[in-house]
């Protein structure tokens, strides 16, 4: 049996965000490896390196040695074109939530052309609304709903399993519709966004309340294109020309 | 949304044989209980109960509460007509290999009518094949061919999870074909066999060799049902009395 392309999975990577136990990290790492996934990314992590993480690695010390450490999820998800976030509950914050096998059918579709990642949260608290704020959707395993907190590792386990059963029962995947743009460009949208709107006097920089997490909400629900995102900036860049400029004459015309 | 008949996954059990590491006990019964099983056995656990698997059980320690430990493997499934035994690696021990979902399928019609079983071996080694001989299939998780050890619980985790998914999509399963003998019955078959091929003189009991092992493999693949265990248990009988009657001639015969 000739297997699938393995760039597809090189391109899948599994970010863990703020994880407090290093032995979840090793296990995580471990479950990974049994799925032909390497690529690991961690977040502000408690503690790392550290022997119970290899301990709990057991053959997939590798992967630990070349995890890369972010300080922000913004920073492990900067050249990536979709995020989605790994959750046991429904929240509003993001539309669209996938079942496993869903997630992984538009994690592989998109990861032909650019990286990919799935996001996992703190063991206690799960992703925080700024971390999902990060993410273009929601994956839920389907669980009891008496008791559905996974262990991480085991949550890492199932969605890599999915997505291996996924890489493994199809050869290609359709084109992703659009270019996508990446999470760096979207990210350097919403800085611009939150200036301009600070510029304009539409949003007090001093107590910006939830209007850009609202904002963030808004857009991530729609996956941007690169085009839009241009869109988009060109359309702030002018409102702040506008700004400006109504603030010259203003001040002219105090000064006249 | 209503939730299908849970007497189904009540009569599911996950079975642990030869466990080293009481966490993974523990870790094991968290597993199960997201998935929404509840019945856990134990063969032969090198530790328990133990806080270890109490700390890695987090909320599903009534589980553990309720863990029934066994000698012995045919104590665990003497009132199964399903027994599936989880290895990495295909074996020549049964015919039939399983995906997840092809064994959930499985379990889960058989359990309408009877308690069923997913076997899990050692950490290290695995199941014996003694222990596979007491299985009726084999289901293998779809893995990295260069590494393909996962950690036992998340093992448990991904088949627990694939029996939910099949649980959770379909309400009814086909009735099982025939009245199947449980693992009680066969054994009670087998070891009448074991019996009828040495007073046959068959069998040397100081040897057995790998005799009994072959014709358990055979019976194995098979699936015996309880009409056909007492069949065979029938011709068995036939030729002890036959044996017996032979010999009282032959020793009439040398006394006369």
């Amino acid at each position: 049996m000739t297997l699938p392309d393995p760039k597809l999975l090189a391109n899948i990577r599994v970010v863990l965000t703020r994880t407090s136990h290093p032995g979840n990290i090793g296990a995580a790492a471990r479950a990974m490896k049994t799925m032909g996934l390497s690529q690991l990314y961690l977040v502000d992590p408690a503690i790392f390196p550290n022997s119970q993480a290899d301990a709990m690695a057991s053959g997939a010390t590798d992967l630990l040695a070349q995890t890369r450490v972010c300080a922000t999820l913004a920073e492990a998800l900067a050249d990536t074109t979709l995020a989605l976030g790994v959750s046991a509950r429904r929240r509003d914050i993001v539309a669209e939530v996938l079942t496993p096998p869903e997630a992984s059918a538009r994690l592989l579709a998109d990861a032909q052309t650019a990286p990919v990642a799935l996001v996992f949260g703190n063991e206690t608290s799960g992703l925080s609304n700024e971390e999902l704020s990060l993410c273009q959707g929601l994956v839920t395993i389907p669980a009891n709903p008496d008791y559905s907190s996974l262990n991480l590792a085991a949550a890492v386990q199932v969605l890599c399993y999915e997505v291996r059963q996924a890489w493994l029962g199809r050869g290609s995947w359709p084109q992703p519709e659009m270019d996508a743009a990446s999470g760096d460009e979207v990210e350097k949208f919403y800085a611009h966004l939150e200036t301009a709107l600070a510029e304009l006097e539409f949003l007090n920089p001093g107590s910006p309340g939830k209007l850009m997490l609202k904002l963030r909400r808004l857009f991530a629900r729609t996956r941007l294109a690169k085009e839009e995102v241009n869109i988009l900036r060109g359309i702030l860049t002018a409102a702040q020309e506008a700004k400006a400029a109504a603030r010259q004459t203003g001040t002219a015309a105090h000064n006249s």
